[in-house]
């Protein structure tokens, strides 16, 4: 028994982990929203393999969420930018950032940290809110499917609900 | 070349998605937020050999995230409920589910949507956000490195700034 693809699942966050492809993908990602543009780079700082970083740069930027441009510096060779929707999964990364420093913390203090650039000040914690801001607990919060539930859906978001 | 093992590297995005492990261990995560609990609702669920769904929750158990407890109605199976640890990746889950939403979203309309259960309002748009509150964009913040960072980690968070 082979589970379905993650795109054909009727499902937003399926979608979402669809596009970012595997755990090696998340790590291109957060090398990207550092700043990291190359293929070299990339494969330096992460140790993978040519074969399994091109697959993955490909699928990713095919997924929309990086664009690949001719290097403005050197017209042979090529960028790796994340686009709109790449930048979209920031609030994704932050949020494991977050939950590693809490949950894995290294005995020398903290590893990394962000902050406000105009500011300086740290940014709040991820957390999922309620419309004015308070922080919210999953048990205090209700899924509901929407319009565009399927069956599988519908019958996950029921679950608690079920005879 | 082989990448380094998740639980060496001194990242804590690297440590977050080492205790889910796979694309297949945030499935397993979504259905846990929604209630579910066992392992015969997670395979007919998400169409998971055995084999690999039992590795899975033992990975995820071992990690913290899962706990493993006899059913209250049947003492000959059990149960694989979140801990504090899993609950608090909550947040990571909501940002996926708003990505898919707004990037990837179904003719039909909304799939699936979150209420604050006290209010019946829908929760706040996942963004990293400031201490105040404001969402904040990825080119407003900036990354700093902490006194528990490595020298990898370092230069991931100077990329920016190299020479």
């Amino acid at each position: 028994m082979a589970r379905e693809p993650l795109d054909r699942m009727n499902c937003s966050i399926a979608h979402a982990l669809d596009v970012v492809g595997s755990i090696d993908g998340f790590l291109i990602l957060r090398n990207a929203f550092n700043g990291m543009r190359t293929f070299d780079a990339f494969q330096d700082h992460l140790g993978l393999s040519s074969s399994v970083l091109s697959t993955r740069l490909k699928q990713m930027t095919e997924a929309g969420i990086l664009r690949k441009t001719p290097s403005p510096t050197d017209g042979r060779s090529y960028e790796y930018r994340l686009t709109e929707q790449g930048l979209g999964l920031y609030p994704v990364m932050v949020a494991l950032l977050h939950w590693g420093e809490r949950w894995t913390p290294d005995p020398g203090g903290e590893r990394m940290f962000l902050t406000e650039t105009a500011t300086g000040r740290p940014v709040a914690p991820m957390a999922v809110r309620s419309e004015d801001g308070r922080p919210l607990r999953p048990q205090e919060i209700t899924a509901v499917a929407g319009p565009g539930a399927d069956d599988k859906i519908r019958q996950l978001v029921g679950w608690r609900r079920r005879p």
